[in-house]
């Protein structure tokens, strides 16, 4: 704001403060001296925050005259006389208008040129804005920057998650120039390359949690299903068979089933593929061979299928801890007490059952805090930090003990109950049946690839050996 | 330790060693042989941290000889002397002391001056120290940098805190030498950018958790009227009215009662600066406009508003769940059991009651994982890692679905109690109905502006859009 | 896979494919065309990833025929003819095998080297790796880089624990154009310095939690100890002495026993050492003289103690809150119900027993509280964000808050019991009160440092002063 003020003293006089304008600067140095071109709202923010970072700014405009109030302190000119005086241009306009660029080429020649635009969707254009700007004008050094950035952040400076500019470009001192410029607005800078980058740039501020969809949207069916699946067996039966009215167990106990069944099959999914991919090398022999499509986008989202899990296992812990104050529970339980001093007899101490419901809640805490260490572990700064032995010995091992103690938690949930015939409502499994299929195969296999033999092979594949039958080197050659 | 022993061997000669030392400090990379200026405490930490590292250091001091015990394997001369051997000259005196140097400039010139100096409080100087010393020694390369690590950090290495050293300074191969050095030193570099920076890098030391005062002051206030209020109404009531000294409640019920009572207030106050803002803007008919200061300040200690709302939210759970092994919950409830059995009357299950206490349970678990949901998403290495477009679906969406469901939950816990006289002791009303006010009021004020009209605008303005009545045109073109 | 397809157009004929992939070479720019020695596991996996991100690879081999089935798209050839056509050589093979690069130095005289080996085990040779290779061929700028990376993320890219690629090296320019490839294979690149730093590059993939292990051995020790102790107390003392099984205790009402009372001991085990240094420093009247070794090791596993002692707590909450619903409590609580009925007597409510039980609870859950900000605050990203100003407030000042809270909680579950004699079976004190005891030294301690004549003298000793005994000079003058 200083400068502003410093520079506004002739204010009635436009034609003075122009000239001003000018002498003063020329007097500045030339990297302090910026130039945008463009003047709707983007340039106008951007301006505005280089203006209260120290940089002289000057717009470029197809009408210098008419585009509107701009920050105090600047100057609008036209685009050839904007570009002469600045080293550095940000390019604030839409990618469609690019073309106008192109008669500028011989003034821009040798510039750093500033590509700011993102795209209202993906996969619009063939390539990307800054390629396309640098196939333009060959001659300048295109630069993409500062376009991950919100325009809240480009107006107000470095804020959560807006403290990082991306940039990427051809040529190294172009890029150090524009490092030097966002580090004086306070953002820090990654540099991610050459310009064949800028697209994963320009798509980056587009992507809406795209690695999430598909788990979430597992979740969502799993949930449903299971949900659906319990309404019937729990509240419809009751109401059907029993004529008994037990819908408000929907609220709480059935959501309490739902929850856990989902988060088991959840974590069990997230160490599938990686069972299904050592098979799938055990079985070629070889591990230079592609994963199917489907296996390998399976394996890219096990981070997020098990923080969701990890989120369900929360769920399920909160229900639970909460159990002994419902007023159901509560009435069932002074209930059970009352029946017992009206019939006058008392039910004696069962050590099984003690040790049992003992046994089966700690097995469950003791999951649970495995789970955790897990969530904690794929935080982005827990997991730089550690190398990628410790990490995959958290991931891995840690990860199929917690596996266990969930699946033998659920297994002493169920006890004996598989047993007796009115498990069976209306001939379908409870809902922990169903749950446990998924875990107790992964387990199982998980064995099968931990006994020594099948161990070393699959060792030995990984290592890069690869078993070649004569028949199927036969077909090689014939192939390549 | 090695080198020191290395040169160590003839230890009774003084003037032998000097020699030697010298003969060997001649043999040495120039780059490797560094200086520091002052023998004080900070110099000598960094002197044995930079031996430690294969550094040779030289000391500067006014009175070589008697300048108290050294690290050993380093030798003190006089400042013309010392700076004459070396290329990077770290500057360990008070500022205070700075004009010694100015005689030095010749000596000094070309030279990397690290100035590693803090200041006692803030704003006890007009410029920064760096800034200060450059100007003394114009044709020296200043560089501030690890200031802002502790002594310890600069005796004993990173760990914590101290892993990063910040830098600023006007000359790239400056900066580049003494990033060349602390990275040797283990110590990752952040370049700050030019000079001019120096003064943030001076005070950050300094702060103690500076925007966390508001929100802190804030909570603290809250807390305490609650707190006073609800004593007033729960045990000073009971004791005067009823006579019954029920002070044991301060402990468990009364906490339990203030802590989801503020958190809920906090949580509404993060979101009511937004809505403020937005009205602000449909008003004013533009975004161009600088908010009031007391409005920035408030939106600029958002997160930390949100921050507390969670801890207290956390206490509010864990208060709740140990609510069912009170021995005052316990006894009530076998009280409650005998007289039933005695009187010999049996209630009955009130479905409408077990829905309703579900219901409530739920959103309050619900409400409080989404909670989490905000708190996890601002830990800086979460935040960093998302685009704003994500970032703000998680702060804004899910913080209203937030509120609303805590909201939700704590009208749920009202009910119908609002009808009952007995409700309002001595006419004030419950907590929980104050503490409606503020999200009922940031919930209906959001639903307003949500509506497709309002919406509309509001999206204009913000994407630059300016709303000119002829009358403020004038008004503005006078100003200018 | 584009560029291989379309590479491999004239599959039968490997000669005209020879020539024409020369061709092609020939007219790609010269950074582009990169050169890995050794066609093992590791440079098939490296080359495959830079064919994939638009690089040309050729390797270099011992038997250029016949080196088994590479990347396709690639070509192999002699070491001499592959490092002439690259500026940029990986060196994918072992250290046992890098001598027969003495006699190539010629042709790498300036090639930029990348040595990305892994030993099986630490200190297996007395130098690195790459100072190994450098000096092997002193005219070539080796870089160390991509060692600190999973197999699987060289042949897939970065993800999670792989995403930053350590380098480090003698030659700015060399370091340069790696850092360039690794940001162009998608991975983030940080700086550790010059070759000699190599050493600690190639030991971190082989590490395993080694700040850990101290730890988790005490911890593991004290858990087994207080384990038995209490098998003895609680179940083997009922058996025999009161012909009780009360075994099924094991499982919570134990385990919530030994978790609690470690974790105690183990946060307690996190300030000791502090205090113990500030009392050595008053001792010695110095800060310069080295602490023991023990006492070194014992501070910098500090924060996995203080980790392990929540994660402990965290567990005895869990254990806590589940104590409602378990078969055992609830069993007991209906017996007590059902005794009062039937014996016809009511106990009355005892007010103190409220205040004593709620004020219990509370302490607990504060200190737990305490206890998570201070593990939230180690949190790599959050601790990096802080000044250590704020971390050392954190750390020390809220660290001893918790440590009295939860020392407090212990004190108030005790309360009057080590009055009766019952309490000591077997003439042994039971686990709680063991556990009191160095939480309780500490504590008074730290309350002696406190004293404002110790702090004083303490503050003084850590800015540097030193007390000098005139006795201790002349031994000091006597060894120097």
């Amino acid at each position: 704001m200083t400068i502003c003020e410093h520079l506004d003293l002739s204010a009635s006089c436009a034609g003075t403060r122009l000239f001003r304008w000018w002498k003063w600067a020329a007097a500045v140095p030339r990297h302090e001296l910026l130039c945008i071109f463009g003047t709707g709202d983007l340039g106008r923010s951007l301006g505005q925050r280089l203006l209260q970072c120290g940089y002289k700014v000057v717009y470029g405009s197809r009408r210098p005259g008419g585009c509107g109030p701009l920050p105090q302190g600047t100057q609008a000119m036209n685009h050839e006389a904007a570009a002469q005086h600045a080293h550095l241009i940000f390019i604030c306009v839409h990618r469609e208008h690019y073309d106008f660029l192109e008669p500028l080429a011989p003034q821009l020649k040798g510039k750093v040129l500033v590509d700011v635009s993102n795209n209202l969707k993906k996969n619009l254009y063939t390539d990307s804005n800054a390629e396309y700007l640098q196939r333009l004008i060959p001659g300048a050094h295109v630069v993409k920057a500062f376009n991950t950035l919100s325009a809240w952040a480009l107006q107000n400076g470095p804020a959560d998650a807006n403290r990082q500019v991306y940039l990427c470009g051809n040529n190294a001192e172009a890029k150090q120039a524009v490092t030097e410029t966002a580090t004086k607005l306070g953002f820090s800078v990654l540099d991610r390359g050459s310009l064949s980058a800028a697209r994963e740039l320009e798509d980056f501020p587009l992507q809406l949690f795209p690695r999430w969809r598909l788990p979430i949207r597992l979740t969502i069916g799993l949930t449903a299903s299971f949900f659906f699946y319990l309404l019937l067996r729990e509240v419809i039966y009751s109401y059907i068979v029993q004529q008994k009215d037990m819908s408000f167990r929907i609220m709480v106990s059935l959501a309490n089933k739902v929850f856990p069944i989902v988060s088991l099959i959840l974590l069990s999914l997230c160490y599938l593929p990686g069972i299904i991919a050592a098979f799938l090398q055990l079985y070629r022999g070889t591990k230079y061979k592609r994963f199917p499509d489907w296996l390998d986008r399976w394996m890219l989202c096990r981070k997020q299928l098990g923080l969701l899990a990890l989120a369900f296992a929360s769920l399920h812990v909160l229900y639970t801890l909460i159990l002994s104050f419902r007023y159901y529970v509560r009435y069932r339980l002074a209930a059970h007490t009352i029946s017992q001093i009206r019939e006058n007899k008392t039910s004696p101490f069962d050590t099984t059952m003690a040790w049992r419901t003992d046994t089966y809640y700690s097995m469950g805490i003791i999951g649970f805090c495995f789970y955790l260490l897990l969530g904690i572990s794929s935080l982005p700064s827990v997991s730089n930090a550690l190398s990628w032995r410790e990490f995959s010995f958290i991931q891995s091992k840690l990860g199929y003990i917690t596996l266990f103690f969930c699946t033998f938690h659920t297994y002493l949930y169920g006890w004996d109950r598989f047993l007796y015939p009115s498990t069976y409502k209306w001939f379908s499994p409870p809902g922990y049946m169903l749950s446990l299929v998924v875990p107790t195969v992964v387990l199982v296999l998980k064995l099968l690839l931990l006994l020594p033999c099948v161990d070393r092979s699959l060792i030995r594949i990984r290592q890069g050996w690869e078993r070649t039958d004569p028949e199927e080197e036969s077909t090689k050659s014939l192939l390549r």
